[in-house]
Formats: C-alpha cells, structure tokens, sequence
C-alpha cells in the first residue's frame, strides 16, 4: 500500500511537523501499543520511510510528540542496576537529577500541559505507563496482579513531588536537598515497589 | 480612617466582586498571614463593615477568592480525632470523601489553575500552608524544627494523588476503591506525620 502523497519532501520542516501532528493525534486517541508507524504515515501524507528518517525508532518519535528530551532507556537501568533493595531511592534519585537539570524546565512545560490539556494528558498516561512503569515494574520482576497498582502509587508519589517542588514550590520541599527527599521519599517509593501493599 | 468610596453599595453582585478581586491579589502578593480586610476594602473602594457583610470572617474570604467551597476548619478535626495512630488514613479517607463529591469538580479547577497560573499557585500554596498543613501540625504536636517538611511531604502525595487520580486518570488509581487508597497511601502519610523521617 502506497501512502497518500501531498508533494511534502524530506528536509521540509512542514513533513516533521505534519508527521509530529499525525503521531500526537495516534498516541493520544489509540495509545502507544495500538498506534501504528505505517497509519501516522498515512495520516501525515508521507511515506514510511520518511518517519523513519526523521524520527529512527517508535519510542523516539514518541517522546518527540511530548518533546520529552530524555531517553527512560537510558536512565532507568541506572534506577534498576544494583539490587531491587535500593531501588526506591535510587528513583527519587534520579528523578530529581532529571528535574534539577535544564531538562526540567521541558519537564514542567509538559507537567503544566498535561494538567490543562486532555490531550497532553492521555500522551503523559501513556508515556508514564509504556516507557517509564512498564520497564521498571519488569525488570523487578513483580507479582503481575499488583504491578500496575505499585506502578500507579510511584506515579502519585513522582507527580505529586514534581508538582510541589517545582510548580507550586511548597518549602520546605521546593529547596529541599536532593539527600534530604531521598532519605524521606525513597522509602515510599520502595514500600510502593516492592514491600507489602496493604499494611491496614 | 474612612475607606475611598467609588459608589458601590452593599447587594451589588460589582461589590462582592471587587472585594474578591482586591482579596486574590492581596492574598496572592502578601499571603494570608499579613493581607489585612483593612487593605482590601481600600483596595475594592469599599468599607471594611462591607467585607464582613459578605465574607463573614478573612478564612471564609480566603476560601471564596480559591472557589474552595468547603471548609478545612469543620472538616479536619474528623481528621485528627481519634488519635495520631491514624491521622494518615483518615487524611487519605477524608482527601478521597471531598474530591470524590460533587465539590471534587471544583478542586479540579483549583488545581488545573495553580499549575497553569502563578498567582493561583501561590493562593493554593497559601491555602494549604495557612489552612490545612499549620492546623494538621498543631494539633498532632510535632517537633517545630520537623513539622514544614513533615506537611510539605505530605503535600506531595496528595497533590500526585489527586493529579493521577482525577486529572492524567492514570489506571488502576483512578478506579480504586478508598479502601485500597487508604490501605496503601495511609501509611505513607503515617510516617510522613509521625514517623521516623531519615530512613537512610
């Protein structure tokens, strides 16, 4: 099947915004998983090719819709390397090193349009949910009936420290010393991973 | 010292709105503690009696320029009734009670607002330091050097709770039962409250 051709060439800034455009709409209305390479082509007029010119993986054009400059591959065997013991504080860890770089700025840009913004909103869920949750809760190797839940908790946990430090910038916790958030969240974070659920 | 008068008189619905519109700057600019009703009746152009006659007391104003329409003065005591052993589920039970209502629609707006607008996140960071967090504090009798950080903390998880609950609906939190919420978040607010802070 040839995709539909609107005369948009390589090296036009118009393909990589009408590609980005077609892939938003995806993620957001079919999710990561269901949406296709192939169908974001079409919608954007463009040959496949072409979207794996500008944009080499899935993942990478993902995170280009929600112009998130970080790459979770990356930073999350770093989280997980070391022991499952460790892991809760080795999160707020590097969570915080991702915020308190000039990457956060990006971060609360989309933080703000996630909250304002149904769109932006599904594109977080999902982003949350396939690249971030889906690999931490494998590689720790959980119970499959509570992983979700677990991985849910570490969100409200994550979102809500993002959201006091860095939006609203609540003290103490807005000047608060990475040591400090770690010592007092890393073991919410770890009970939420990997300690007993209910402890009513 | 007689207030400057631009004409308005009590029951014009312009009156109630200028004194809330003088009331968000001021409360926004220089926070609840030191906005006086004095200064914001000068500022609206009206008396102070004038104030009094709408907003019965500065708590009541507060709460109407955030739309906040419940009151944290006659819903925390259930909260910290019963002892301390519990105070953190009973904060997550009352938390889930007020945005599981009707009112929850407005606490949405709050928050969508705050993160997309400085002076409401300054008026909820008002609201929920002067409001909720120093009455939590008092009453459960918390080292002073301890007690901001120990209620900033406990802001993060409610504010990331609300965020993925009822805004992102970030599954399977935004379906969960209370009773699951108040078993696994609970504790978390335990120990943020009354628990041992450096855990590392």
């Amino acid at each position: 099947m040839t995709a539909r051709r609107t005369g948009r060439r390589p090296g036009n800034p118009d393909t990589r915004d009408a590609i980005l455009a077609a892939a938003r709409t995806a993620f957001a209305e079919r999710g990561f998983d269901a949406a296709s390479i192939r169908a974001i082509a079409t919608t954007a007029g463009v040959d496949p090719a072409l979207v794996h010119h500008y944009f080499r993986t899935k993942e990478e054009l993902f995170r280009a819709t929600v112009a998130i400059p970080i790459d979770p591959a990356e930073l999350l065997p770093r989280v997980l390397a070391g022991g499952r013991d460790e892991v809760g504080a080795r999160l707020v860890r590097t969570f915080l090193g991702v915020w308190d770089s000039p990457v956060g700025t990006a971060a609360v840009a989309l933080l703000r349009s996630a909250v304002s913004n149904q769109w932006t909103a599904r594109l977080l869920r999902e982003f949350l949910t396939t690249q971030i949750l889906r690999r931490v809760l494998d590689q720790l190797d959980l119970d499959p009936a509570e992983a979700p839940l677990r991985g849910s908790l570490v969100s409200t946990q994550l979102a809500g420290l993002a959201m006091m430090r860095y939006v609203i910038r609540l003290e103490p916790v807005a000047s608060a010393t990475p040591d400090t958030l770690v010592a007092t969240i890393g073991p919410t974070l770890q009970r939420y991973l990997t300690g007993p659920l209910d402890q009513s």
